[in-house]
């Protein structure tokens, strides 16, 4: 058994709207233990809906539609669905007084075109919508095959699927099994190179690890089906732990977890604060690590020393080393993150300075060039990299302040 | 002639992410006119791309596929491809010899398993990603059928798509009628306030007029069709500089402008510039200031002055007045205004000082308000915002940062 999804809305097809919705009846779907294979966008056209059922009927057992449910000519997901099993549309009286009640509710007239509404295949039962207008319908057009109606609005939606859909599938006997997922996070390493490391747990069939990559972080999400909560942490916690062993310092967090979040953890748990010297990356890594709440416990704050005169003047980089090293360079990065620290009083002072490009580059110091500085009690160090002039202004910055954010967790899990 | 988006990723299936990649291709099929009736999303398993595929070209001259191109043994796009269509793959040299670039680029050895991006089916042209690893391919499997591969990561996909597949496709004489669109930009006024204001607008045929809203900003997208660019900007831009009249200062730019490029580009025309000194946002000002290339024409740098230390030290708040007045008052974001255009001796200080929640509000001073400073020549002003502790700390920082380069803007026009 399995389930599909078919989203109706020609303004999905002119990508006027992102599809929400197929994401969380995803959501739900897995979370019930229900397989789903495949999902479906069609316009507002009643020949091209019937091709998607066509399609959909010969892999899927249950059939879930949002959209085309509205009272406007190109609503069509209840006519279509009809037309296809060959069965009449039916004005419901109950939906009729339903939605002649809800009209006189918020004071108004119901206009005929809604009596549409009212239309569903002979033999459907009625879907309620709460909030809306618009019912869905629970229909077995034959024994083996199910379809789900809802609105594309999405909070009516997701009342409907919670309030009358779950409950439906429960009572068949879904959601016995679920299925639990752990998002295990890493820094610093390339997908291949991890997924060669852990490659025998990438074939586990339960739990099942599936690796992810994207804007310079890897992500390996480690899936149970069982039972209960218990019985699937119980089947992933195991299976984490000997991925976290052979990753190394390269795991960095699970779930929510992000660079800034860990980093002020441990600072947190240490005592211990932090400022920051921020050049090219102009106050990315203030930004990230202040979208946590609570994060003025050990963030102090910093200084976005984008020209060189703010970098000699408030950050007391020594302005013969700015030009005989040029502002990018570990020697200046050094300058910063330990000026930065002197200025602000803390425990630490994390620095970058780099070229984001698209211009600056030179043949000895190309776009992409970034160095890192950190200081501390101990004294300062600079770190050298190179995140490649193509992947452009934006995904530099990005990686710089992750990298940046990583040398500093990297060191305070030292010691 | 039609296309089809086929979105290969279990992540899709199981709800993990958001199909923006969807909407990003179905946005640019709109804008060349190549009409686009369905999508698919299909899990990793190369049976069930197979018989997405099968169902696609039984419908559709053009496919798109997104996603199942990188390294790892669920990656299965091409292979998938290849099989259906019975034709081996082929490791070609040229890519094989990329990827190797890029990896001594990046000072990293390649992974053995990486070489699986090397093959492509036999007679393939290649498509090159200049951003990632994985290239895509241009395949014509049978002469009315054409294949596109892209890779799941957005920002590959989109460089791929505008650099290699958009001319490819003008090459095959998609894009003669087609929609260009303007979008207008405001901040500072309701959409509903806007679209009354504008309301006949949104009744006309071509071009049409409609807005949206999100974070903050409100947007009129203006779509004309028409044969060639000259003849729909001849039927935009006097709707455009009519709804632009309208709209007065609460219009701020068009297009791929943002409030960030807008401020910058006045403070260029005018020979000035800023530094700027952040509490609550923490920097992401700065940032937003310096995603564009080129900032460092106008933008200094500044203060992050999140503990109020730093206020008081870096910045030369009167530590009498945070005492009485509070961190978060007018008179704190004037003195922190002041203090950083002094430091930095720059035209303009601007500053932002407020309580973004979720802990941290009182009666008197709740979640949400937000002062921002402004210091220029003729002396300093503050500005007190209420932005609403129900909106999210996320949100709270957005629109103090904006409504922050908002002022700016304002004052910038004003003489």
């Amino acid at each position: 058994m399995s389930a599909e999804i078919i989203c109706v809305g020609t303004e999905l097809l002119l990508g006027d709207i992102l599809n929400r919705n197929a994401q969380y009846l995803a959501q739900q779907l897995a979370q019930l233990g229900i397989p789903h294979y495949y999902q479906t966008v069609v316009g507002d056209n009643i020949a091209r809906i019937k091709a998607a059922i066509a399609v959909a009927i010969s892999r899927s057992q249950v059939i879930i539609f949002t959209g085309g449910l509205g009272p406007t000519p190109d609503d069509l997901t209840c006519e279509a669905i009809a037309d296809f099993f060959g069965s009449p549309l039916e004005e419901r009286q109950e939906i009729l007084e339903e939605l002649q009640r809800k009209y006189a509710a918020r004071g108004r007239v119901m206009a005929p075109s809604n009596r549409k509404q009212a239309l569903i295949p002979k033999g459907a039962e009625i879907l309620p919508n709460p909030t809306g207008t618009a019912p869905g319908i629970i229909w077995q057009p034959r024994p083996d095959l199910t379809m789900f109606t809802f609105p594309g609005v999405p909070s009516e939606m997701h009342r409907m699927w919670e309030e009358t859909a779950v409950p439906y599938l429960k009572n068949q006997g879904w959601g016995q099994e679920v299925i639990y997922s752990r998002m295990l996070r890493f820094w610093g390493v390339a997908e291949s190179t991890l997924a060669e490391k852990v490659a025998p747990y990438l074939d586990l069939p339960n739990p099942t690890v599936a690796p992810y990559a994207g804007k310079g972080e890897v992500r390996l999400r480690i899936s149970a089906k069982s039972a209960n909560p218990e019985a699937a942490e119980a089947l992933i916690t195991p299976v984490a732990q000997e991925i976290q062993a052979i990753a190394g310092l390269d795991y960095y967090g699970a779930d929510n977890d992000n660079l800034a979040s860990v980093v002020g953890e441990l600072l947190r748990q240490r005592g211990e604060n932090l400022a920051v010297a921020e050049s090219c990356t102009g106050g990315l890594v203030g930004q990230m690590l202040t979208e946590i709440s609570g994060s003025s416990d050990y963030f102090w704050g910093g200084v976005i020393s984008y020209d060189n005169s703010v970098k000699a003047g408030l950050l007391e980089v020594n302005q013969e080393d700015l030009e005989k090293f040029g502002a990018v360079s570990g020697k200046v990065a050094e300058q910063m993150a330990a000026g930065v620290r002197l200025r602000l009083g803390t425990t630490w002072g994390l620095s970058i300075t780099g070229i984001a490009g698209p211009t600056g580059g030179t043949e000895s110091k190309p776009v992409g060039l970034v160095y890192i500085g950190l200081a501390g009690e101990e004294g300062v160090t600079s770190f050298e990299h190179h995140f490649g002039a193509r992947r452009g202004r934006s995904l530099i910055r990005h990686f710089s302040a992750c990298t940046a954010l990583d040398v500093l967790r990297r060191r305070l899990l030292l010691n």
